[in-house]
């Protein structure tokens, strides 16, 4: 990882920024697609029915004839569908530009790869600042519960109308690693391969309570307004609180010694509650940014899905079941919110499944984001990867 | 550690429970020294004065007659004055009373132990809800930013009262373990050694972004109103979620693994915001009995200046001073907010100066709290060190 990364770090999201120098997919279009209209509805995992659900997606490269070619890219808490290339009038490419594209990890010279944004979600796909058609005004806590498995499923639906069976391969960091464990649990049959990175089986009670100390930062705010806030704004103070409080759980020790050590910000520095030290500028500033780029109830919601994610014990793979889907099980060495451990315990479960499963740890200096920066060792692995699966397939395994 | 102190845990503040069934002091007597009345105030490291300076503090076992078994106990943030025995009236014991008393690892049939509240504490000592002379009403945010040179210089002048020049220890963990350095740095001739435990030389960059989120939680609660909200209630909600936040950083992932796992809480379980998982539960627990008993301001002004701490590079002992101060630094292994490598880094250059320094990383699974919890193991460390030191003392080295 180079100084320029790094530098860029500084100035926005990590996630916005995994922008390489190399060869981009240019322009790509946003796509909606309407979904469970009633009297078809999306069934909840809590028995709740949600209709109509639109989904927000893009897709880059071509599908080949035999539809052999799909890669399902999931994103993470804060993502959205704009995964790679950049939008008309945005100079900022998608989350993950570094690995989608002609050439690169997930090659758009040879694979189809669909990015869709979450149920719950707020980048277009439906969540709880959508219009609820029985009131005509934004679901806010009238949103129902979502799970993983919800997501799943609104996903699964996304692909039978684009008239996909089979994934070639699902991949994702943290709860897009989720999303992939997910579709082995539910749709073994139709996914050939996953990689979950930088992710785990369930929550473990720390990152719970990460989750619920940024969940209070928001209801603590009375800018929420029991989350019916949509006429009057957000609660921009307890959103951006929940962020800064996750930007230090996705960094590492080492890597923000790296980034600020002790530094002072420029300035007059006279004792006081002002943003002192480097690292204090740079958390308020990325909590400020996030406020006008997420919604606060999807927050809520989305971390909500994540802590009730269980796919422990035998609830990946039934005892009696056999799956083909082979697993690329990617961890980061400085990764402490969802630590290596987690992933050493999904791959000790696949064993005695006797699933095809390769796991690599990275080593690298920057915590749970290293999923989003650590380009060249992910598309090193990953590359390998695609192409024994896709020779797998074509040798009939 | 048994079971009864987990359990113990579940109800109260880990620093509130550090109790035994051995025998304690009985009931103990909470003590004020009016210090640094004007002209003679109190010079801050900042340049300011703060005058009058009222020390709340406790002692306990007896003074010899050469003065020379005094030892300093020295509180973490939230601590305070009463760290062993009952106060009238009071059922809890101090903070450390598993630590303090006869036949103790701080043995009062031996040492006469003292403790005393920090100058910007909320439990006797001057700090911002105290009144200021001036205006009659609670200091506020009119309260001088404080150091931990300060809050050391404040015991100097308390020590100085009570006609005592030498301390046989300055013992503390966390920000207690950083009063303990300042000392060496402060007045090293009167400090014959010290342990200061799960501490450092500073502040990393992830240690003050964790104090940070803190003080943005109470700074963003509208019922903070700038500072001066005393005549109105704390900023209930900001405080406790700055607990909250404190409290996993306090424990570890593996002690939270124990004691919660996924457990649900008792009750009717539907998919909601509610405390569902038992460690939310017990994470506003504590976040709510916090606020009962702790000012928001002193948690503003203590947070501050343990960022501010800084004895790094020649700072503790300069290069050409020759320091007789003996030191036990402990460390415990899962403790990730004050990691072990912290006090190695202390221990190293400890070497450079010729120090006596022993050092011992406990292991725990305790995280942070381990300090206030491995009774035993402390036990056994501190008694052996005091008996060498005294004996040191004794032989004229």
């Amino acid at each position: 990882m180079g100084f320029f990364i790094l530098e860029k770090m500084y100035d926005e999201d990590a996630m916005e920024n995994a922008v390489t120098e190399e060869k981009s997919l240019g322009i790509v279009e946003p796509k909606r697609l309407s979904l469970a209209e009633p009297p078809n509805e999306l069934v909840l995992e809590s028995g709740k029915k949600l209709g109509p659900v639109t989904i927000a997606y893009e897709t880059y490269g071509a599908l080949n004839a035999d539809k052999s070619n799909v890669i399902l890219v999931a994103h993470a808490l804060s993502g959205d569908a704009h995964a790679a290339g950049l939008l008309k009038n945005e100079k900022k490419p998608g989350w993950w530009d570094a690995m989608i594209g002609p050439g690169k990890a997930f090659d758009t010279d040879k694979y189809f790869v669909l990015c869709s944004n979450v149920i719950g979600g707020c980048k277009g796909s439906t969540g709880p600042s959508s219009i609820n058609p029985k009131t005509k005004k934004p679901y806010g806590p009238d949103f129902p519960m979502i799970t993983i498995k919800d997501m799943v499923e609104a996903e699964r639906r996304l692909l039978d109308r684009l008239g996909i069976d089979k994934l070639l391969c699902v991949a994702g960091g943290s709860m897009g690693g989720m999303q992939a464990l997910q579709w082995v649990a539910s749709y073994p049959e139709r996914v050939r391969s996953i990689i979950p990175m930088a992710t785990a089986l369930k929550h473990s009670p720390q990152q719970i309570a990460f989750s619920e100390v940024g969940r209070q930062a928001i209801v603590a705010d009375p800018a929420w307004r029991g989350g019916n806030y949509y006429s009057h704004g957000q609660p921009e103070r307890g959103l951006a609180l929940a962020r800064m409080i996750g930007h230090i759980t996705y960094m590492s020790d080492q890597s923000m010694e790296e980034k600020f050590s002790r530094r002072l910000r420029e300035g007059d520095h006279t004792f006081s509650f002002a943003p002192e030290f480097e690292v204090e500028g740079y958390l308020r500033h990325r909590g400020d940014s996030f406020v006008r780029r997420f919604d606060a109830n999807s927050y809520l919601y989305i971390t909500k899905a994540m802590d009730y994610f269980d796919l422990s014990g035998d609830k990946l793979i039934p005892v009696d079941k056999k799956v083909g889907t082979r697993f690329l099980v990617i961890a980061f060495k400085s990764d402490w919110l969802y630590p290596a451990y987690q992933s050493r315990e999904l791959v000790d479960f696949l064993k005695t499944r006797f699933v095809d499963a390769t796991y690599c740890e990275v080593k690298s200096t920057y915590g749970h984001d290293a999923f989003l920066l650590e380009f060249e060792e992910e598309t090193h692995l990953i590359t390998h990867f695609l192409a024994k699966t896709a020779q797998a397939i074509h040798n009939g395994n």
